[in-house]
């Protein structure tokens, strides 16, 4: 594991972000041109959420944050690491995240952490991270967006937040592109928070929608012991769409889009079960999933879907405590028509995206 | 020609809507039930408003309605006309109009007015019609949804306005789907105003997308001398819709949809220049509008599409005296590239849909 150079990592307080009020005590220039950034904290915390992509009719240009579940990447100068590259020092968290590779062009908060250096043109300083896997992989929560996600704030915050969010997304999507395909509808949202529409990839352009903050959104999100892996439940899409399907699915996106800047709930709800084209093809391919909507509708449930490709169910509602009950619900209906053991989470969406949630300052 | 059984139609004056507070002077229950409605003026006469239909990305379940241009109906009481029927009495504008059947069976006013009756279960009463063409036929601005849209109102508010905006909505579709198909996307904005997305037809669920009230929103409308049949116009559409272009338009969609809703008139010009499906089949078969467009862009327009079907093209802008100038480059492209004449017309977003804008009430 790589040494940190100055004190060793620790976390000195929460905060939602922005740096800049930190003034650093001490920094010296460790590039030589004038130009490089230095770093103005020792080592950073970095916390990124969990995300649900597609959304239904949102297939592909549409995610949105999932507060309180995420990835965390903590970031330090490193002076035994070569000047310009990383290093992962460690991953922990849970039982899966074993198989991720410690080499950072193989993972993806490796791969974003080094995209974002590129961008800051970091080349005179090594950096070692460690990431913690709060999200558990391949389970449609957008779990290599939070590791990308959290690795382009920790880079960025650590020399001072130069990047915007769109650049950060870039960064981001370096590491999408290797893993799972040149989509943003995950890491957009994991690093903007709240909902975000993909305008278009070429310049990418992002569309935040607000959703009305007076207003409470609360996700039920139930993982069932199974693997879909993207590839495959990507395979299972037809290339091509009857118009009248594509009418509806477009007009269901719309309607999607309308709901959540209104606030409306019940609309959002139904949009989001309303897919016609990706849902059908894919819900079969996970054990019980029709069911598990039958079941989150029937215990109240505004809207129901597959989280990104699976296999997550998402279900919405707008009250905490019948969030569980839906979730109690899923889960039943998952072991009962999938065989399939789950667990249900139920959250709040996320306002705020990738943040800093601690920092040493140089001294 | 009907003649009305009290005071020949005079137009008293013009008001926004809703004429419930009108006490009627006299009535005299012309029906052998108790609960049949009774006529609550003598005439009556309505405006509806000419609508653009698609919107680019928004094909068939999206539709906006333009101020300031549209189909006026005179409806009166008729006692020579057969209880429970229409009659139509005249159809008045401009040159084409006179094409239109005066068989109420087979005119828009006609088809709307007689499902309006039906809905509200008039069976005592004679109605007599004229229609006052202000749009012309085939232009792709909803003539025949503003005819009936203005019909539908006319026959509800003579008779206390009983039946919702929903409600006219389905009458006038009576009538689109025997004109045009069965679609909402000109009937609903005629009969609503402003922008309306239609989220499903069974049941019939329309979303009203309120534009900023603040903001202005300028149509600049270029209708060639040229004939562009529905029929044609849908039959040069793919039946099947590739998943790239799929995901490309419902991004473009729901873009649409957001900036209608945040009064964003740039992202809303972007958005109704995007769509990747159904203008690049039909612009070709309308000669010049390729070029059309260019020079609306060129001109400084936001955006620019086909209006509904065709052959008008419709570019958005902020304010009215560059709309005037963006019309006159559209309409100079229409002869040079297209070898068509066009006239251009500068309009506002109507807000409030068909309306009454006279009446005699009942002595």
């Amino acid at each position: 594991m790589a040494i940190c150079f100055q004190t060793p990592f620790k976390p000195i307080g929460f905060f939602n972000d922005n740096s800049k009020n930190h003034k650093p005590l001490l920094r010296c220039n460790l590039s030589l041109t004038t130009t490089e950034l230095e770093p103005v904290y020792t080592s950073v915390k970095s916390f990124a959420p969990a995300t649900v992509a597609n959304l239904g009719p949102g297939f592909d240009f549409l995610g949105c944050a999932v507060d309180g579940v995420g990835d965390y990447v903590s970031l330090c100068v490193d002076p035994s690491v070569h000047s310009g590259e990383i290093s992962i020092s460690d991953i922990t968290g849970n039982h899966a995240s074993r198989k991720l590779s410690k080499n950072p062009l193989f993972n993806c908060a490796g791969i974003a952490a080094i995209a974002t250096m590129k961008m800051l043109k970091i080349r005179s300083v090594g950096l070692s991270l460690t990431l913690e896997k709060g999200l558990p992989l391949g389970s449609g929560l957008g779990s290599s967006a939070a590791s990308a996600a959290a690795a382009a704030v920790a880079v960025n915050e650590l020399f001072g937040g130069k990047l915007d969010s769109r650049e950060l997304v870039l960064a981001g999507l370096e590491s999408e592109a290797k893993v799972s395909g040149y989509h943003a509808d995950n890491i957009a949202p994991a690093i903007m928070g709240g909902f975000v529409l993909i305008r278009s990839y070429d310049p990418l352009e992002l569309m935040r929608l607000r959703f009305p903050t007076e207003k409470d959104l609360i996700f039920v999100l139930v993982s069932p012991n199974f693997e879909a892996p993207t590839k495959k439940m990507r395979a299972a899409l037809p290339t091509e769409v009857g118009m009248s399907h594509h009418v509806w699915n477009c007009s269901q996106a719309g309607a999607l889009v309308a709901s959540i800047l209104e606030g409306d709930l019940l609309g959002l709800g139904k949009a989001l079960s309303a897919d016609k084209i990706v849902e059908p093809k894919r819900a079969p391919l996970i054990p019980g999933m029709e069911a598990v909507k039958k079941a989150a509708m029937e215990a109240g449930a505004f809207g129901c879907t597959i989280s990104g490709a699976g296999p997550t169910a998402v279900a919405l509602i707008d009250n905490e405590e019948r969030g569980k009950h839906i979730g109690e619900r899923m889960v039943e209906a998952f072991w009962r028509e999938g065989n399939l053991k789950a667990a249900a989470m139920v959250k709040r969406l996320d306002r705020v995206g990738a943040r800093l949630v601690a920092s040493v300052p140089l001294r």
